[in-house]
């Protein structure tokens, strides 16, 4: 490819809710959130994540890194450095990283017995 | 974060509709729109929400607050001031904000006995 | 308001699905696409609904109209002059409006016991 | 339309994924991604798809044809050449066109008895 990398550096998400019980095998259908990071530039890029909450200070940053035309499918629940992702808490996340890169968010919620998704590109600013 | 808050000051939500009626466990699998607000800034943000109906003039602003560093998660169904937000009938909202925020809705319909999910990112404008 | 009206002239939805068949209580959870317009501005805005397809030219303009400070969900379903529109095939939109709005897809599809949902906000351009 | 033909010529999705089971009736309830590209414009668009993975290089292009003033549907679960895609398993996906379009793609997930759908609009830039 040509042209620059696609994407931008920072990136926001308003909300975040990992449900905190499941119904169906595991772990495809888990409860979760997946935070996907996608790089189409030629190096490596670093990215920090950093987590809103609504009563205190935000946490983070969680450090992931997503090779050269490589994508990278974060799953939030497994976050756990500086301090384990709360389950079952309204959160948001701010994603930056050191390179352009399109950053998106699904979550599946599988409390009842069937599954129901939803998924946002993030907002690019 | 040494950039500046990321956001902006005006959202519009086209498509916002309350189911009338629910199926499972309460709070958590109620049929309802959660509309998420993330304040990245330093200083506390005043929103106010003005709703827009097929019908009849707007109603609000309704007013809430987002502290420094905070999100915040507001349930449409709960909001009575100045007057209730109608279940079952479409409305559209407009969200504006004293300082840079990033808006998210995202809908748990539970009409039926499996939940149902959407979510998008407000637009900005 | 003092701001402008929020939004955009032309829009575009590249999904568009109506599925030809439904499951549960009638019309709520009808299978159908709504088409959520948000007019904020102080006069009435006319839509131009146009409409693309696989393996023909496309059909349109629908035209409906958005009163002055109000919003208008359209079921796709039942447009039907100058044509109906299409259950069961895929195809795209294009809304066009001589002032500002804001547009949003929602689908529900209830082909089986229950209910799914999907929303986006239509690209603006 | 007088207006240029709307949309980008570069598009991202950064989370694809391609249930590797399903649960309903064929075609239509099969799980699957289709990634809708609308073409506006009044010369045939051609496409080229590159896919990106967790833990090697790209592949692609995969190329399709957009006809002037069409839509096109395309199964992601049929590309092929020059190699299958890849079901289970998260992966990404940038749109190149010689012609503005519109992508937006939509995931059906038909696991469990009941389907669920997600839909974004692709990242445009």
């Amino acid at each position: 490819m040509a042209k620059a990398p696609i994407g931008h550096t920072r990136w926001a998400i308003a909300d975040n809710y990992i449900p905190s019980w499941s119904h169906g095998p595991e772990p495809e259908l888990a409860s979760h959130e997946g935070l996907s990071i996608l790089n189409t530039g030629d190096r490596e890029v670093e990215v920090r994540i950093t987590l809103y909450f609504t009563d205190r200070e935000p946490a983070g940053p969680y450090k992931v890194k997503v090779g050269a035309r490589r994508t990278n499918h974060v799953r939030m629940n497994l976050l756990d450095d500086p301090e384990p992702v709360p389950l079952g808490q309204p959160f948001s996340t701010v994603v930056e990283a050191d390179g352009p890169v399109v950053v998106q968010l699904t979550r599946l919620d599988s409390r009842q017995a069937e599954n129901a998704l939803l998924s946002v590109i993030a907002f690019a600013g």
